[in-house]
Formats: C-alpha cells, structure tokens, sequence
C-alpha cells in the first residue's frame, strides 16, 4: 500500500532489545518506502535500517545529517523532496525523534508550511521512566540537563523539588552518562530524605534494565553502578507521596 | 520463553489503527503469560485483548478493576499475584498506563515494595502530540486538565505562556473531548497572537489524524471540527520560536 506523503517521524530502538519488541511492526513497512531519511549521524541510520532487514536497501536511500556540526539555515531545503511530493522521514540516534534531541526543527518548517507530519510510535526512555516510576503521571515536567556546577546545581535541585511539591509534578532531568553515579549521590545529599527518586537506565534492555524508586536518604548507600549507561532521573514530593 | 516475574505497563491502541502498526509484536507475546491484570474496565480490556489475538485466552485472566469508583485502600492487595512470584500487568484504557491515569498506583506500591516494573512500549498521545508538534522537545511540561471557569482558565492559559517564555518549554494540556472545540476559541482570543498552537487529534487513526500547529491568531477561524475526538494541546512561545 502507497505511504502518504508526510514527514514521518520514526522511533528508533534505545538498546539490544530485539527490534520486534520495541517497534510496531507497521514502522518497516513505511521505512521501505522513504527514499529521504534526515538522520543525526548516517553511520548509526544505516546500522539501524540493517538490524530492522539485513536486506534493507539502503543504496536507494538519501541521508540528510542534522546534528550540532550542521548549519541550520540548510535544513529547509532538506524538505525539498517532500514539498515535491515525497515522503520523508526523520530519525534520531535512539528513542523519539524531536523529543530531547535536534530533530524538531525540520519538523518545526513543515508545520509552518503546511506540510503534513507523522508521528510513528517507539520507545521513549522519558515517558517509559515515567510510567515505571510509579510518580504522578497527570502533570510533569522534562528538564532536559541541570547545570553541572555544585551550586548551580543544587539550587536548580531544590527548585524542581519545591516545583513537585507545589504543583504536585514530577520533575524529569538526564546528565551525561559519565556524571550519572555524580548524579546519584548529588541527588541523595541535596535533596529532603523522604524526597523519592527514580534512576531509570538502560530501559528495554532485556538484561540490563534497571528502574528504582527509593527516598532520596536511601540512595545514599547506592551500590548499583550507572556509569556510561543511558539513564533518566525523576523526582518527586507531590500528593501521592503523602497518601 | 519463560517471562520474568514483574508488573508488565502494557499500552493499549488509541485509535483504529491495525494493531501492528502501533504495538511492538513483542507485547502480545508477553501479555499472553499474564493471569492477572489491572485494568480500567474489564469490559473494554476485554475487547483489546480479544483485537490483539481473537483467539486469546481470556478465561484464564483474573481482571483487577481500578478507576475513580475503586477503593484506592485495595490496590495494595490487587498485588498479591505478584508478591507471590506471578508476572502481572497494568493496563489503561487507552496509551501508556501511570501517564494520564490512574495507573501509577499499582506501580508506586511495586516500587515501595521492591517488586520489579517493566515498562513496555507503545502509543502516548502526549508523546506524539509533542513530536509532531515542532516544539521544543528538550523541555516540556504536562498539565493535565485546565479549569473550566472561563476567568480561571484565561489566568491559567497566561500562566503557561508565560512559562513557555521565561523557561523555553512547550506547555501541554489536555481538554473534555466535548469542550474542544471551545478549547480552540479560548486559546486563540487569550493567548498572543503569535504564541504558537498545536491541536493533536485522534493520533495514529490512519484517516482522521490531524496534528495541526498555526499561530494562535490563526486558529481564530478554524473550520475544524475537533469535538468529541481525542485531543491534545500544546503551546509554545519559547526561544526556537524567534530564531
């Protein structure tokens, strides 16, 4: 069946989970027929196209990078193919395209001219976490990256702790997967210890995914180790903690 | 293969769309080794399971009723199945269960007690809405529900709009699917005329899905008829607006 003609925005596997257990079957059959992929690195797109078919072919495939190193001012004309009436797509490096990662600007032009946009579904490491955490899902909030400096940081810290307990939301942050054991302890010495907080990592990993909520005083005596793996923090002093 | 014993978050359909084209095959695989689940409605829950496999066995599942009749004292028994070493699952009525619904539950007193929750992937209208959108996605909020008082609600809609431009961050909410269409008004006499709007309606429903982003003046006019349809509603004025 003919694809519509539309910006197609397409999840990409967060870990060695199998492809088939964290992507709708439906999503290959749109890649087949997108001959324009805008993708943050081409390298990792093509790795991605062969693990979903090792007989992808990606010979009829154009790649259009978009990263920090691209000019923007380039990626209107990206859209070329599609105001012609070609289907595209956008990819991110893992999880959801334009969520936590470049890929909204040339979604962002489309809207703006009209053009239809698609989004397919994947994994989210963001709403995943959320979802596990057991914190309150009817109102919260993705921070993206705190400041890395101990103050700055701390005071940011307590700003997402009394933003929790005053709109009764939960308050979502990444960090560089280098600092994410920094993080843990940062987290249980700043924060009130009946604070709770949840280290999400890995997630979709059939072997390594982790996902805990503790008060903020037990991470204290965290052995786990979250070095360089891919992680999501969430806290949370709400209503429901208080039930 | 044999599952790990855990409280599976098991997404469900929200729109017509063919099962395979929303929901990893892996889910089903999981959700047929599942006797017990928590689930919104058995009625309807049913009838997802009876979709994903008409052959489905669904004399052999014990159904565990939670919504806003339930009495929030029995959930922490719901989970004896669990506690016992048996792999349960949380179901919502519609997307991701513990975002939007009252799923978290279930899964905070999982968490309290160290019982493992894995979340699986699947559709969240919120998610999408966010990604089609072209807004920010490196940092947003959830609100839930606006007040419905008309003067109580404009002082809120200003509230966000101020949010979006002091933090850069996409403001989402949502609406009484019969109040949309009034929703749309409201947004488009109180917010700043260039405060950007997207409506996200009946995502993934392969004939009805609109996801639509206009400035706000621009939905003044709006010949789209978005009542009784599951909406979603984001604005954003933020930094990547003016450049």
């Amino acid at each position: 069946m003919e694809i519509k003609t539309a910006l197609y925005l397409i999840p990409v596997n967060i870990s060695n989970a199998p492809i088939n257990d964290t992507l709708p079957a439906g999503n290959l059959d749109i890649l087949r027929q997108l001959h324009h992929l805008i993708v943050e690195n081409v390298r990792t797109a093509r790795r991605f196209l062969k693990r979903c078919d090792p007989a992808f072919d990606i010979s009829a495939v154009t790649f259009y990078e978009l990263n920090r190193h691209t000019d923007l001012s380039q990626v209107g004309a990206y859209l070329e193919p599609l105001r012609r009436g070609e289907p595209m797509g956008v990819m991110s490096e893992a999880g959801c395209p334009a969520v936590a990662d470049p890929g909204s600007l040339p979604v962002s032009i489309a809207q703006r001219e009209g053009l239809r946009v698609i989004p397919l579904v994947g994994p989210s490491s963001i709403l995943m976490a959320l979802m596990a955490s057991g914190f309150n899902g009817q109102g919260f909030s993705f921070n993206g990256y705190l400041p890395i400096d101990g103050k700055e940081r701390e005071k940011r810290l307590r700003e997402l702790e009394n933003l929790s307990r005053k709109h009764d939301m939960t308050q979502i942050f990444i960090e560089t997967p280098y600092r994410n054991n920094r993080m843990v302890s940062c987290l249980a010495s700043v924060l009130h210890p009946d604070t709770m907080v949840c280290v999400a990592c890995d997630i979709t990993d059939p072997e390594k995914e982790v996902i805990k909520t503790l008060p903020a005083s037990r991470w204290k005596n965290n052995k786990q180790d979250f070095d360089k793996r891919p992680a999501i923090f969430l806290i949370y002093c709400g209503k429901s903690m208080k039930g």
